[in-house]
């Protein structure tokens, strides 16, 4: 049993262009943290949550991280153990980056450290769904795979946990902005026909199976041609004030691929390396700002670790 | 430049499970040979055609070989030599084993070798879609390309001929029947809806984003788990008789998958080994025997050489 351990699980991109509810992955230097520490007052209680600007519960069954973490300690049959948790948001929500289920993976990943790793990580995710379903109504796991194993992830199944990571190219950068704008996840979900044209489905397909075979095979053309979204993304766009403006700025600045990150309203291009991805930064970031939209712009190498134990 | 050369294009399986108008694979032993003379008369003529019970015309513009090597011949300025050729129809067509494809490929393949390869084999693929085009009016590549280049290909846009090999593990195998039944292909295009579902849509993209990863990891198991059609094959089933009882004998043989060849009658499964593959083959015949439907069955690993000078 460790103390007064800290664990830290990434924010993530998912619907990764023609990925959608499919591809997401992990950056580094935003998300969650939670430490943890032994109480003598029997079972799970969250005692602070810093960065969430008081927008989330302390009760555990209906917190995010603290029901991850309670149906864990269930599992191994520890519920009566005295844990106290405290949540450090350092990232925003609401924001399209996976908020929730980086607090429902670092809530899972938080007891099995405390009990020395019980599970294997692969394990964890069915308790971070747990809470990811808690908070955004989702079955979808593109956030939490990624949140918790790192890298790029491909899930084929939500429902039984069958998910892949797909090798990515070394190099290979994310830029992400956060536009200070609200959409709400049912909003952006309620906006999508629930019907596709099969021409669109083909389209997608093909960009998909390529990305797939691109980022194996380190063909950067080949993710370049294929990071395209015909399905999800002329559909909401129109959430995003400036959307194709942004993406143009990224596209001209030399990045691979752009668009809507989840389901908004932050942004993500891929780039072949730091320089770009840091000009694509000051093209986001210049956009917005000329708009009078606030925003925060993150630029990281792919994050192949994903949850961690500081 | 050769004279008296003869030509093969194998016959292919398109729409594989979820690469629905994306993934299409190469077989040995059935396709079209051709046979190319010089001859003092001037211009390209077809002179015999067997096998194919009288069906295909003789006039160059309208068949689908003539039509693909006279493209190439007016590309190299050679309109005005005089070829005569034979086709040999190695393979039942109508049969949803890209037989217009192997006559287009064989045909442009021929030109090109007489004249001692002027052109790149992948240069070919769009002299081939001519011939294609003239026969079955579709735009799509995945017979034409895997007959031309051999192997299992994803074709992410065949207007821009932009395709790609996927390696196939050692040892995949085929087995493909054809029930002596007839559907047109326009009838099995027409029978499909235009709409897919979003869900549906998912599932698809999941399956096929997983069976690029399993084939190029050689993991059988998630070929297997992917090897589903969640959209195309439901619709398209009821145009073969006892298709579901002739895909669930191959499965219990041991088969990673079954689904309808091309816009069918044929059916194709993908075994891991040549004994399976040759069991799933007497389960095909012996399903469609006992219902009174004639059938031919072919057994046969990928065909990775694809078309080729004999």
């Amino acid at each position: 049993m460790k103390n007064g351990i800290k664990v830290f699980a990434p924010a993530t991109v998912s619907n990764v262009c023609c990925g959608f509810d499919i591809l997401g992955f992990a950056i580094h230097g935003v998300g969650d943290e939670i430490i943890g520490k032994l109480s003598d007052r029997k079972g799970l209680r969250i005692t602070k949550i810093t960065g969430d600007q008081g927008r989330l519960p302390l009760e555990v069954e209906k917190n995010t991280a603290g029901l991850a973490a309670q149906r864990l300690l269930e599992h191994l049959g520890e519920a009566e153990i005295g844990i106290d948790i405290e949540i450090r948001k350092k990232m925003p929500f609401g924001s399209g980056l996976g908020s929730s289920a980086a607090s429902a993976v670092a809530g899972a990943m938080l007891i099995n450290e405390m009990f020395n790793q019980p599970l294997e990580k692969r394990a964890l995710m069915e308790f971070a769904m747990e809470g990811e379903k808690l908070a955004s109504g989702s079955y979808h796991c593109d956030n939490v795979a990624p949140s918790l194993l790192g890298g790029l992830i491909m899930c084929r199944d939500s429902e039984t946990f069958d998910v892949h990571r797909i090798y990515t190219p070394p190099g290979l950068y994310a830029t992400v902005v956060h536009p200070n704008i609200e959409i709400l996840t049912k909003d952006a979900r309620n906006i999508l026909s629930n019907e596709v044209s099969l021409k669109g489905m083909i389209e997608q397909s093909g960009n998909l199976a390529s990305l797939v075979l691109g980022m194996m095979n380190s063909d950067l053309d080949l993710i370049k041609k294929s990071l395209h979204d015909a399905v999800i993304e002329p559909q909401r766009a129109k959430l995003i004030p400036h959307f194709y403006d942004v993406k143009e700025a990224a596209m001209n600045a030399g990045a691979l691929g752009c668009s809507i990150s989840g389901s908004g309203p932050s942004i993500f291009a891929l780039s072949p390396n730091s320089k770009i991805a840091e000009e694509v930064g000051e093209r986001f970031k210049a956009t917005f700002s000329k708009n009078n939209i606030s925003n925060k712009v993150f630029v990281s190498e792919i994050n192949n670790d994903g949850a961690v134990l500081i």
